[in-house]
């Protein structure tokens, strides 16, 4: 995990910055350990934390009621509190996220540097603060390097991200093993999420599509309280966030039997899918795998959206599986691919997670995808 | 709701502002009825949207795939989409959101303006953006005024508070009907969120406390895998947001039979809530109804947090029920009361949302604490 300070370094040279100071959360994430669970929105007592890099030295400044979440913190980072919820006083968490940052900048004696920052996500009141006191601070944003940069896992980050694939695999059998006519479609998702966090141990952040019938055709949306009728195709795309990292996958199914038209449908869904896992490997280009499944499925319409993406400590990161993307697949990538067919009253989407390895890649989401529940 | 509008231009004269650019999620809410579904984090493909807001002229920059969440839109915006996700060629959905915003900027004709933001929310890419156009803007932190204005509530606001008051209510309900020695916290989690999202018809967003046996004496958190087992507590705070406006409640009751002890404190901690609503009318100040409830328990042990919160859509907001606080209650302020006891070995909090009215309060969660299940 220390090695992700070294990582950083590249990009000072070739972006000439000296210093780097991280706000997205998955960023922060990614190089210090630290997950912010976003479930319930942006906290009303204080600013998502600030990672500040200068070569080796390595500070993050976190509120004092949120750094017990740093659940796999990275030695490299020394940790810097604020106080942050209060009753016996106004909050003022901002405030006190600002002093310590300001402290923690002089120690580090940078005076007015060339900041790498990434634009989305930096506040403005952090630059306005900084400035005051640095007024020849150049902030640069970095954030295509640090995709790139993310976009190659390492081996912890690997574990990490098998582990939320299982999440998803425990999801996908249960939907098998769950779904029935009569239930809704929240029923279903009710039985499925709850089979997840139990093997989580814990409430799971989850970007979902659970949707039945004529509805898979739009190719997804949030469960609700439609009833799932028999014959009827189930689509779930689960995308869990276990400890910061996500998994992903989809399956369509059907509750009873299949008309042969979804039989056939499915099987080509299928095969893209096997095609685009087949043509990964390094040294290949995104758009080509993309490329693979699509052409395997346009002639019965396929599908409007990217064929797949990257994922890590963000649900879609570089590398994207989309027509442009001339990006050279390499070893320790991990790559969601989902090819799917939209007709006019129903939809198939599948999809599996795999990892990038030397000679081709290993399909992560370890389920089986089938049509029919037994 | 048109009528919000008219009321930021009180701010526009007491902090000598010329135009507010909104970007926090719930002040956004507030103004244009977007509600942004936050459970899976910031998205990868556009910013949060802003509302710009120069007297009458109003207008709401927001992604093109975002804005069918506009459920309850406000008719005094103007919408202005961008392009967000795409899959044939890059993102940059801060780039087009950018070209709008400048765009709608020129329209409104205000150049280097004194221009009112929320500074823990307001992105540095805008700053910098508008900057370079207008060097002269000058930006304002508005929030603590934001802040006072969103504490008292319209009357549509009112309605939607009621609505995720009466899912806390379903929520409170079923932890009675389903609580039993054997079920997991997360089984029991599963089965009272359940409800509440059927009786919502979708997903909700939802911050939850649900700990049993002496896990209650820390005040809360997430359910786990530990077992409930006869005569546990188990103390419920149920937080759900629907469409943008938040509910709130707690119960705290026994799977089976009570100690005397419990009961006592039970009792006293009820009295407690009754004493903090019997106090709340207009005209008293916040810090008395927290005074009035938190001397009820000091004797034992009382608690260490606030006395209760604004709630509306943000989960804490003011009015601060709390010692320093000297805001003055007006008709139209809706307030969550949860005055505990925290022992060593089990704790005790029990909470009722109600709404300031000309004399007095309506409580707006109906169902009835109570320690036992029948």
């Amino acid at each position: 995990m220390t090695s992700r300070i070294e990582k950083l370094k590249e990009i000072r040279k070739t972006k000439n910055v000296d210093a780097f100071l991280i706000t997205s959360s998955a960023s922060i994430k990614y190089l210090t350990g630290y997950f912010y669970n976003f479930e319930t929105g942006p906290s009303p007592f204080h600013l998502l934390p600030a990672a500040l890099v200068v070569g080796n030295s390595a500070s993050l400044v976190i509120a004092d009621n949120e750094s017990h979440q740093l659940s796999t913190p990275n030695p490299a980072f020394s940790i810097r509190n604020y106080e942050s919820y209060v009753y016996e006083k106004p909050l003022e968490g901002t405030k006190q996220f600002l002093i310590q940052l300001h402290e923690v900048y002089k120690q580090k004696g940078i005076g007015s540097a060339r900041i790498g920052i990434e634009q989305s996500s930096f506040p403005y009141v952090v630059a306005q603060s900084l400035l005051s006191q640095y007024p020849g601070i150049e902030f640069v944003d970095i954030s295509p390097e640090i995709a790139y940069l993310k976009a190659i896992k390492d081996s912890d980050e690997i574990e990490y991200i098998r582990k939320a694939a299982n999440l998803s695999d425990v999801g996908q059998a249960a939907v098998l093993k769950y779904a029935k006519d009569g239930l809704t479609e929240l029923d279903l998702f009710s039985k499925v999420r709850l089979e997840m966090e139990t093997v989580a141990g814990a409430r799971v952040p989850m970007m979902t599509d659970l949707v039945s019938g004529a509805t898979t055709a739009s190719g997804g949306g949030n469960p609700t309280n439609k009833i799932i009728h028999k014959n009827d195709l189930v689509l779930t795309d689960l995308t869990p966030c276990l400890n910061g990292y996500w998994g992903d996958s989809c399956n369509t199914i059907v509750v009873g039997t299949p008309t042969k038209e979804h039989r056939r449908i499915f099987t080509m869904v299928k095969e893209a899918l096997e095609i685009g896992i087949g043509t990964v490997r390094p040294g290949v280009q995104a758009k080509d795998v993309d490329f693979a499944m699509r052409n395997h499925l346009a002639a019965e319409g396929g599908f409007g959206h990217h064929g797949g993406h990257g994922v890590g400590t963000f649900y879609h990161e570089e590398p994207r599986i989309v027509p442009y993307n001339t990006m050279v697949l390499e070893p320790g990538m991990v790559i969601a691919l989902e090819p799917a067919v939209y007709k006019k009253d129903y939809g198939i989407r599948l999809e599996h997670l795999v990892l990038v390895t030397k000679d081709g890649c290993d399909v992560l989401t370890k389920f089986y995808h089938c049509l029919e529940q037994s």
